[in-house]
């Protein structure tokens, strides 16, 4: 099977715990047998593997989230990056050109194309290898998995087919409909339109040249800002006369808000959290080292994060997004493929960090023009070079890098440092990045 | 005006802003016309001195809460500080022992005492130097204010007095009643007793030889630790028969929870916060530097601070104690007579703590036995003194502190610098202090 996962969206429906740079499916909230807990990505990466331990997955993405795919599932994953948000016809078709043209697979080859963040149990991926199988032997270009609705519900659109066999070609697609008109579509055996669907490489390629005049891998990546924003619904579903749908009736739930998401949370409390014994229907997601402590509430949800603090009504927190993009702030944690750090402070001309850097990884070699950096090692080693010099680091080790200094640390365990930065005008944009000296070459 | 306010209590009842160290009446929450914020003991204190500019204020309190008043209202106001909690009786006996012996008050001047913590108008500091009048000229021992009830409390007790003149005498009084009596008491005339009272210092020091056998300050004060655990309606009130009461019928409130404390507040929101449109009778109180975002909240207070966060049910938040008790964790915010610090970040082996010192101010020379520490200074100018060493400090300037080296540091302006704690066993217990090195003094 080869699997394009679609990773979208700044996740603000998802604030404080999603933000610009960390979008909602790599928040950890899923806890694993071993007592861990694992994000939305790992959880459905996992899955994958266990269903079929050969799958190509690829992940279709933006930049930004780069760092935090390494960090999560390692090196192995393919990625395809978005260089800008083009829409998902776009980025469909970069995938499916990155298949052919950088991991090899034949025009012939079937891709399976899916959101990144659906709750599901491993029946759902068992279905996608046979949607893959389909597409691949089927009798239409297209085959889309319809989703059994389990209630009328208005959020998504929904696929008439032909008849009731578990594939049958599509009559029509329906918009997101009214309460009164989802309960008409269910009587008729509509299903739900989850946007999976699976087709052969070529067909892609073949609807992306037609439309763009591109079929190559680096000629898209390289144009890529030039394209047309224009979702894969409209550039190619609405095109295609004859579409297969494949009926998928197990579990499946969108897990795109605060709602939906805690309902699929195994416990209440995630982090340190205490409800009264008058709490009802109270969930707590606290990333914070503080404690929260609930008393008498109905319905809420907490969630706090090292960007902000939600207390929202379940219904409420649908409706989040407009609130969030109001809030103009520094980004407060990120993931990094090396790590991850988290600001402890912000004065008007310093700013103060928490970095951990995992086992084997390193920074950039990098410096900066307006700000002066301390850092202060407070557990693991490692060893740093600073402009041009190596030198091993360890706990209390302290490291002073005036503006225009080159610098950059080698983790060897976990390696935890307080940074501060000093300066009128602290940036994320102040950085300038160079290869490491053939001297101080690492590893 | 004598007045001696009691500053006693822990203040787990406002958690999170208030801790062990940090008692409720050292929140800044209420509005100056300036715009800035004033915490319960800065509003008391400028409300006298604005009644009575030659008041003579004194704080019987604790230790622990000696650096926060020094910090809010100066070195002026007087402090009578118990060694340990013996409840009102002895703590009023050593604050009037404290008038008379360190003051120098004639045994025939009256002291007002009452708590810091009652939200009044000036009002009811005119009424207290009428009712220290009262107590220095008047036909009793004892004068009480009695509050007219503006609703039948079962939170007070009440004081039935012989008449419905301004001043009369007591007849009785009453415990704290349940719904019904408490209408009964109202209908006969009956006034809240909330703890203010004056008489004459040469009272209470009598009262105190006869039951102490001390009434010297000093001897008070050493063997302060093996007084009786008695309150000063047992100890004195009830034993006294002829006992004045004066009504006051101005506002008075007792702001002892978050429900009574915000319902003062002039503002629903302090600090930052966002509350959606369908949020009614929602108050939020950040410290933090994250904003707090409320959705679809009815009745609803949340409170933010380094300590933790609390949201809760309005009447709900009087019952908050028995939770926060359960809450075992270092405290992360202190006021001290030289500024504050904030721990931001707590590792295994490491704490980091912002540190902000006033102008003018130092801390204490100390060392540690069993960590390392580091500074950074991020903002301000002032002097260190290094194991005797002085060296003037300016923002950017590094600091290491071996196990052992005698450290201070003294602020000319407002001075910030982060402090990494490193060792094994990092406690607060952990502290030698020294006095400054002659050759050293600074100033």
């Amino acid at each position: 099977m080869n699997i394009v996962l679609l990773s979208g969206g700044s996740g603000k429906r998802l604030w404080p715990l999603s933000n610009d740079i960390r979008s909602k499916q790599f928040i950890k909230l899923f806890r694993r047998e071993d007592g861990s807990y694992e994000s939305m990505v790992q959880r459905v990466y996992r899955q994958i593997r266990q269903v079929d331990r050969e799958a190509t997955v690829t992940i279709a993405t933006s930049r930004t989230q780069v760092s935090a795919i390494h960090n999560q599932l390692g090196t192995e994953v393919g990625i395809s990056i978005e260089p800008c948000r083009r829409d998902t016809f776009p980025a469909i078709a970069l995938a499916c050109a990155y298949l052919h043209d950088v991991r090899g697979l034949d025009l012939q080859e079937a891709a399976v194309i899916c959101p990144v963040d659906p709750y599901v149990d491993s029946d759902y991926f068992e279905a996608l290898g046979r949607l893959g199988c389909l597409a691949e032997t089927g009798e239409a270009n297209l085959a889309l998995m319809g989703i059994r609705p389990t209630y009328p519900s208005e959020k998504y659109g929904y696929i008439i087919p032909e008849d009731d066999r578990e594939i049958s070609l599509v009559r029509t697609f329906k918009e997101k409909p009214d309460l009164e008109t989802a309960k008409t579509y269910m009587e008729l055996g509509a299903l739900w339109n989850g946007g999976v669907f699976a087709c052969r490489i070529g067909y892609i390629l073949d609807r992306a040249y037609e439309q763009t005049g591109l079929r190559d891998y680096h000629d898209l990546f390289a144009r890529y800002e030039t394209l047309k924003k224009i979702s894969f619904d409209y550039a190619v579903v609405e095109r295609e006369p004859k579409i297969q749908v494949m009926r998928f009736d197990g579990g499946w739930k969108d897990l795109g808000t605060w709602n939906t998401l805690t309902e699929e949370m195994s416990e209440p409390v995630i982090g340190q959290g205490i409800r009264d014994e008058s709490c009802e229907n109270v969930s707590i997601i606290n990333e914070l080292n503080i404690p929260v402590l609930c008393m008498g509430l109905k319905n809420v949800i907490v969630s706090a994060g090292p960007d902000g603090i939600l207390v929202s009504d379940r219904e409420k927190s649908s409706y989040i997004k407009p609130y969030v993009d109001e809030i103009r702030q520094q980004v407060m944690f990120a993931e990094k493929s090396w790590g991850s750090f988290t600001i402890l402070d912000l004065e008007e001309r310093s700013l103060t960090i928490r970095v951990t850097l995992n086992p084997g990884h390193s920074m950039n070699y990098h410096s900066h023009d307006h700000r002066d950096e301390v850092w202060t090692v407070v557990s693991g080693s490692g060893t740093a070079v600073i402009d041009g010099e190596r030198r091993p680091v360890a706990p209390g080790d302290i490291l002073r890098m005036p503006a225009g200094c080159r610098h950059m640390i080698t983790a060897d365990t976990e390696l935890k440092l307080i940074e501060v930065q000093m300066g009128h005008e602290i940036s994320v944009h102040d950085k300038h990045k160079y290869p490491l000296p053939e001297a101080s070459q690492i590893g």
